[in-house]
Order: C-alpha cells, then sequence, then structure tokens
C-alpha cells in the first residue's frame, strides 16, 4: 500500500493462503474497509451472500472464482456446513480465500461458527471487521445512536425470533426497561409483536422509532414513527427486509 | 476510483467544500473505509484527536492543514465550542476540511453536536461511519459479539459515569438482567462501581469478562477474568484506556 502524500493512494493485493472473512459493510461500495479492498484484490476465491456489496463483486478479476452461497448445490447438510466446506477446501488446495459478507462478521453473520470450523480443519484465518449496518445505516440517515445529555448506551439485537419464542435468547423485558437506543435487525417481520413487548415493558406509546429501509443503497428511504404505530407503518410504507428500525429519542433528532 | 479489475485500486481524493465528518475506527491505518480515505486525500484541513489513527496523520500531504483539537488555544468557551467554531471557520474560507475521530462518530463520539453546529451555520456536511471500536476491538481479539446459540443481543455502553451519578443515563440494572453480551467504552476507571452493580443485580460471579487493551494497535493485548475479579485485574494488570471490556459468554469463546 502506498502512502497518501502524493494525493492519490494506490492499493495493492493482500494475498493470504487461507480464510480471510471480510465485513463487507451496508453495501455501498466505499464503506468497506482498505484492509477489506486490499483481501479482495488478493483473493483467487470469493465465497459471497445476499447482502455483500454487490458493486464490488461486479468487478472482481475475471480469473477469481465467485462462490454465491445461495447457489451452492444442496447437500444432505446445513447451509452454513455446506459453505464451511466450501472454504475449507478452497483452503486446502493453496487458494486465497475471501469470505465476503455485508455488515460485520460478528454481528449475526454467524462468523464465529466459520472460524470454529476453520480452526478445527487446520486453515489459517484472518478476520476483517466490517461496518455493521446496526450503526452505519442509522448513522447514514442522519440518526445518532448516542447523543450527549440524551442517551449513553444503546442495545443491538436481532428480531429474527419474536418474543417468547422458545429459541428466543433476548429479554425483551430487559430491553424494555433498559434507557437506551435500540437498534433491531431482521426485525420487520416481528415488528408487531416486539413493540407490544415493548410498550408492555414500560416504553412509552410515543416513543419515536425511525425505520430505514435498503440503507446506503440509492433506494435508502426512512419512515418515522412511534412505537405505537410501528407496525402500522410498516404495512402502510410496504417495508420489506433489508431494514434498520431505531427506537429511541434519537430517532426523532 | 478505480476498478479493482486490475488487481490494484487506485484511490483519488473526493473533494467536498464543507466538514466530512469521518470515523477512522479503531487505529489500524487499514481500518479505515475507503470512503473515509478518500475524504482524506482531498483535504485541505484536517482536524483531529487523540485516539484517530495516527499513522494516516503522519501521512498527509504537506500542504494540509492538520488541527489536533487537543492543542487548540483555549478561548473561554467549552473545548466542543472551540472546536466547532474552528470547523465552522476553516468551512467558511471555502476548504475542503475533514474531521477525522477514532471510531466511529456516532458512537460517544459527539459527532452529532458537530453536525448541529454545523447545520446551524449553514455549512454543508457529509458523515462516513468509521467502524466503532465497540465491535472492531472485540472482533481483532477473536471475540464475537453476537454467537448463534449463544447470544442475540448486545449493549454498548459508556462508562465514563458510574452507576448512580446523578447525571448517569444509563440504567444499569436494566443491562445486568439483559441476556446480551456487554461491551463498555471508557470504563476502566468505574469497572469496579460497574461491576459491583452487575453482580448485585444479577450477573453472576463468574461471568467471563474479556479486557482488550489497545484493541488493533501493535500494543494490543487482551486480559481474561469474570465479574467478580475484574477491578483486581484491572489493577494487577495495569490496565490503562483506551480499553474496551467485553462481559458475557462470549468472552470465553
Amino acid at each position: 500500500m502506498s502512502r497518501m502524500t502524493s494525493r492519490t493512494l494506490t492499493l495493492e493485493p493482500a494475498e493470504f493462503v487461507g480464510v480471510t472473512l471480510v465485513g463487507g459493510g451496508p453495501g455501498d461500495r466505499e464503506l468497506i474497509t482498505v484492509a477489506g479492498i486490499r483481501a479482495l484484490l488478493g483473493a483467487e476465491v470469493v465465497v459471497t451472500d445476499r447482502l455483500a456489496p454487490r458493486d464490488l463483486l461486479a468487478e472482481l478479476a475475471p480469473d477469481v472464482e465467485l462462490i454465491d452461497v445461495a447457489k451452492l448445490p444442496r447437500g444432505r447438510s446445513a447451509r452454513q456446513e455446506d459453505i464451511n466446506d466450501v472454504l475449507i477446501d478452497r483452503a486446502k488446495n493453496g487458494k486465497s480465500v475471501v469470505r465476503l459478507k455485508g455488515g460485520d462478521n460478528y454481528v449475526f453473520g454467524r462468523g464465529f461458527e466459520e472460524v470454529l470450523a476453520l480452526q478445527e480443519a487446520g486453515v489459517p484465518i484472518r478476520v476483517i471487521p466490517g461496518l455493521s449496518s446496526s450503526l452505519a445505516v442509522p448513522a447514514l440517515a442522519g440518526l445518532p445512536v448516542t447523543h450527549r445529555g440524551v442517551v449513553h448506551d444503546f442495545v443491538v439485537a436481532s428480531g429474527h425470533l419474536p418474543p417468547g419464542h422458545s429459541d428466543s435468547l433476548v429479554n425483551w423485558d430487559a430491553l424494555a426497561a433498559s434507557s437506551g437506543s435500540l437498534v433491531l435487525l431482521m426485525a420487520v417481520e416481528n415488528a408487531a409483536a416486539i413493540a407490544r413487548t415493548l410498550l408492555a415493558g414500560g416504553r412509552p406509546c410515543d416513543q419515536p422509532v425511525a425505520v430505514v429501509v435498503d440503507g446506503s443503497l440509492p433506494t435508502q428511504r426512512v419512515v418515522r414513527t412511534t412505537l405505537e404505530r410501528l407496525s402500522g407503518a410498516i404495512e402502510v410504507e410496504d417495508i420489506r427486509p433489508p431494514a434498520v428500525i431505531v427506537i429511541g429519542d434519537v430517532a426523532a433528532l
């Protein structure tokens, strides 16, 4: 990597025999890290999924093997096992493999499952963090998750299971009682149940809510509502994933 | 910005007359975004503080005016007002100004205060998110903040005020009751009081804790302990800021 002094900066490929997990950020091609893009420049194989930055995939060198995990032939194993197998196979063949995800690897990204599988297989691993959509998407929509004198903590939770579901690990009552901003990912489908639980737990009816749809992309839009009206707003505005839901006073700033 | 196809990528300066707030990430020069480094390449003035990536500052073009806010002459106003004044002054003189911070602008970064001041002054603003140390520092130390089947939510809180302080906005009892990973920034000094409050609120004595000191830098180290032993470990290991404290089962992974 050159120095910035000349007012341009040339990035060289970073080669790493093994697997580099790269957090691709929220979707915009410039919201990946310099380390992440250098890993992509040095990749012989890129294993990607739905939310990784599409524009970057389109400009990979023609000799790069691009594997979309949504299109992997399904074996008898779970999808994650299929992904692990592909990563291990290519790495054991001496390839420089990049596993590119949307957001950050470790924020609901199942990255650590891949790390464990790769470690067990004896494959060298590097992890390059990415901008988590939980923070970057609100920021790009003009919403700070903390603000001095308003809020000094925030919670990020997955809404892929509704409150009370037997597999749910989230204590929604505690989150209702917390004073922090609440940032929900994968929560569009269960938003009505989550809002009911938060209201029952003491969050005020008129607590501000902002829903950021397609964050960082040209189609980005922000819907402002309140906790009481959240599920109605999702219906009326025809909100579909991916969306980030921000609940708390910062959603009105 | 060129395309990646040729296996190198040349970044051109992004010029923006006004102020670009850039999250610089946790400290390593490659953990800034592509958009962030392009803003730096196009900057005529860079206003920075203590935790911004030092290596990048060292290689700014010689004609860039570099302003370290720690060294601003103190007027009668608060430091933040002095910073706002410098940003507004340079922008009103038609300069391309970058406000470079460590981590992300909106995670305890006071970025939104600057946005409000700049808006009031009629100065054009762009905001480029950065990797928040709250997520990137644990990741670089090998700690996922979420892990399927273990934890599906996490809290990020500032520990700059102890529980019970009259200015504190954090409901520590609710955080004690939550099931999520707890990530604390600026909490070294108040760690003993915070640990006592979390234990009193129901977190188990042997809950795993990891303290990551100097995250992403060559001096990075990780101290593993438990909630009960946290304050002793900070003393024995002579832990000083900056440090990120991770509390929860993920700290033992």
